[in-house]
């Protein structure tokens, strides 16, 4: 209840301040959207900004936007079209949508794993009241997709389209390009920081579940063959908190984890460690961080290992960032659907001599009958027995089917020397929800105290992401001093990626008090001395103390 | 037509060297949508940041983030839902949706004017061919409006919402928290780098007509009784192209263009100067620059002045920047629609003495009687004449009416001071299009020449968003050549803001073209003296001049 007043009173604080406010406020708001305001535009791009360089020093990374107006197709295939929905179940009096493991929640101690009929039975039995009026009538339960649908394109010719439910898409169908940039050499990675979407029955708990939200992610191609190897020693003697699968408290270090082989493979392991040094630098408290592995049953089949960075706050343990190891999953589905090749090249250390004795296609006889599917055709009938009795049916990507009669091929028997061989590279992929970190951000450096007995709020934020670097204050707007201060800031502002904001508005208490809860590190204030000596007050936000300093020498300029 | 062929040379070289390419390529592509990819990913990225650093060095700008899903009040409020459409007609053979003033440029000057009959009596009297099918055949034209449409939330309780055509209203709807942040004292802006939707009906050319782009705006907000005046001395001695609402062109300085009267608004004036210094920063040639004042029927009726920044390139002189005065039109838009103020206080210089002699509510019988609307049936009522006979029905800005009676009022006779009064701020507008100037930075940096009898291409951009900072490249990969490369990768990418790229494929000669083709600034050659002296070759681009060079001496490092 304590935590529940605090986090009024921060939410109360970053609405007044500018810093996140609900979305279309002037038209009653509208669930689920944020704005970043004249404060939080800034803590935004700051924190992306800072997700980018610290992907990109691994050297072998590089940034690629694409679009979030995605074709039905690309979707289809990722498998969004079909397993990207909650339950939902509407309410007969109010009509008001809720998603039914909500409802549920305090019936079930995990009500989001069971599925639809299980749902059903406990919602007929609990009968629990809508939370919007009270009534008990709810409609049967049924899967609801979460993306938000559009029309690309004008009338009948339109196609059917989604926003992106994430950026990892874009990244998969651009494969080709990365593998040309990267001089065809594995691992590398491909990032990108946009927006997602995802259209919730029932948003609520803030910046936390948003329909409209910003994430990052990274798409890292490796090969499989190769057994990665990452340096921990940077970590050794951090201690960390991981739960295994099983719910299990861990605390050791990285390097103990990988070597004991609670995490399963090195890249992963290393991206957690990255992914920790990273919120660490945003000004996220260590001591609020712990990593959770997926239960088998709680990871997508094709996951090998996959961990949640949880950081702790006002709506307890959050999901943050996922880790997930996924295998070959997603380029092979984008190679089913389209019919594409999204395949990496290794070469063997020797040349590998091989016996073929088994089927090809008589070209003459085949690509006059099979045309465009010929390419296909021979690929399938390399790879019949050599007993195979023809005609076989054989069914091409696309799930038709084509009869092979025996006058379409001929035995083939020869020696090959294959120097390499082709594969679906596996993709590493951390994935980041900006927003939901940014708020912890807010929440950790958030610290109540006291001041001449009355409640005093700042917001502790790191340089890195502080959205105003520096205030300039005059201590009047007269005999100069605001001309000082004018020209000082004015100098700051010339300075790429240093923001400085002028105010001059109320007693230099309350411009302090305003500077503190915006988290401004440092506050500059220009007074009568300043008019004799050129020198000015610095406060620093975090101890409060005051320096007298020449304008000359401020840090910053 | 030899233009063309260039055209066709630059696009293929992006598309290749991994900078713009079509988007879902692997599913036959999407038109309109495109990917930056590995290399142009950083581009996008670099002029987004160049961008907002330009603005807020103005010192009283600050940088926001509203959402792209806006739910349909917000957009009809704004008129788009009413005016932001194009005219459709549909091929009754093959069924492609074709714009109709599209259709018709060849047979008028300026079909793009016609309205929706005259565009109708043009297409049935010229009949032009289906650009997709060749037939004749056209359904009768429609306004197609042009926003992505979708639904925000579930079932039944979802609320009707487009993607955003623009990312202005955003920032109006946030005007009492950024005039709060400003400490209520105007002039300030807020600017927004982010995704706008447009959903073309025929969409071409490239870069120049998404459906989904970059764009950056600005909405600057002033007091329209105080005369702004800015500093036009930078600019004394530039000469720019100004082509005036009758397509006459000015040959002169902007401090000239004000003083003439060519340009109405100092702070419109101002605002192309600021614009012309960005595009050159970005490497655009000042003399494919030119200004263009709309005419006064091209202008919104609510516009006092307006000038597209148009570029010229591949495509011919191309609308890149808007920059428009915009009166109070949209914060007046949304007071109406949402019922609540959106307004700035002025202070007299003098306290004004007011002899009201009129009408105004009873509380105590209006009160109950009119309960949430009694604050707008006050206003209403005391905006009457004194000569009013009641009862009288007044129009809530919701269009309900109401009928005030007799006991409702009561006459108020009194001397009154006002120290100031409430007005509507009006907005200069600067609105770019970062696709396109992306795109012209492109045109204007891309360079053809001829090396030992063969094509050479190259991308001569300026250090400022050049994608990749340097590329390192091993002569060999052994005798450690291999080592001081890697490690020499390292440290770059170790600086923040920096992007190194490490090349080990192909001749030196090979991949000096290659990154000349992606507009590498730098190039590091390590070879057998480095061995030996810790020195590297560094290749300058635009002349292709070396110098051996310690590595500890490298200017970037």
């Amino acid at each position: 209840m304590a935590d529940d007043a605090r986090l009024e009173r921060l939410q109360g604080m970053l609405r007044q301040r500018g810093v996140l406010l609900p979305a279309f406020d002037l038209y009653g708001g509208a669930k689920g959207l944020y704005d970043f305001g004249p404060v939080g535009g800034r803590l935004r791009s700051k924190i992306n900004q800072a997700w980018l360089n610290h992907w990109t020093s691994l050297g072998n990374v590089v940034e690629v936007s694409s679009p979030t107006v995605t074709p039905y197709e690309v979707l289809e295939a990722s498998g969004h079209v079909g397993e990207f929905s909650d339950f939902m179940t509407q309410c007969g009096e109010c009509d008001e949508a809720s998603r039914a493991d909500t409802l549920l929640e305090p019936h079930h101690p995990n009500p989001d794993s069971l599925n639809g009929e299980d749902l059903q039975a406990l919602l007929d039995d609990v009968s629990p009241k809508c939370p919007a009026c009270g009534v008990v009538s709810w409609s049967p339960i049924e899967a609801q997709n979460l993306m938000f649908s559009t029309t690309i394109g004008a009338g009948s010719s339109g196609r059917p389209g989604f926003m992106r439910p994430e950026t990892a898409q874009g990244m998969f169908t651009m494969f080709p390009a990365l593998y040309r940039h990267f001089r065809e050499q594995l691992p590398f990675g491909a990032i990108q920081v946009g927006k997602g979407y995802r259209n919730e029955i029932s948003p609520r708990q803030g910046m936390i579940r948003l329909r409209e939200f910003n994430m990052a992610e990274m798409e890292y191609f490796i090969d499989p063959s190769i057994q990665e190897s990452h340096d921990f020693s940077k970590w050794d003697s951090t201690l960390m908190e991981l739960l295994d699968g099983e719910g299990e408290v861990h605390t050791l270090s990285l390097t103990h984890a990988i070597s004991s082989g609670l995490i399963r493979h090195q890249t992963v392991g290393f991206f957690m460690g990255k992914t920790y040094d990273f919120l660490l630098e945003l000004g996220i408290d260590s001591q609020k961080v712990r990593f959770r592995q997926h239960a088998p049953d709680e990871m997508a089949h094709y996951a090998s290992d996959c961990w949640d960075v949880e950081l702790h706050g006002s709506y307890g343990w959050i999901e943050c960032v996922g880790i997930a190891h996924r295998g070959c999953y997603d380029l092979e589905a984008h190679e089913k659907a389209s019919g594409r090749t999204l395949r990496a090249r290794r070469e063997f250390l020797e040349p590998k001599i091989m016996e073929i004795d088994g089927w090809t296609i008589d070209g003459g006889v085949a690509g006059p009958a099979f045309r465009g599917d010929a390419g296909q055709v021979k690929e399938l009938v390399e790879s019949l027995d050599l007993e195979t009795e023809f005609p076989v049916d054989v069914v091409l990507n696309d799930g038709r089917t084509l009869t092979v009669e025996s006058q379409h091929v001929k035995r083939v028997q020869k020696t090959v020397k294959e120097t390499g061989e082709w594969f679906i590279p596996h993709v590493v992929e951390p994935a980041f929800g900006i927003d939901r970190i940014l708020w912890h951000v807010l929440d950790h450096a958030y610290d109540e105290s006291e001041k001449g007995g009355e409640p005093y709020r700042m917001l502790k934020l790191s340089s890195l992401v502080a959205p105003i670097d520096v205030v300039i204050l005059p201590l009047f707007e007269k005999n100069g001093m605001d001309e000082i201060a004018s020209e000082l800031h004015k100098r700051c502002c010339m300075i790429p990626n240093l923001v400085s904001m002028y105010d001059a508005s109320g007693s230099i208490g309350k411009r302090y008090a305003r500077a503190d809860e915006i988290g401004v590190p440092l506050c500059i204030t220009v007074d009568h001395q300043s008019l004799e000596d050129n020198t000015v007050t610095m406060r620093k936000r975090d101890d409060g103390s005051q320096v007298r300093i020449s304008i000359d020498e401020l840090p910053f300029l």
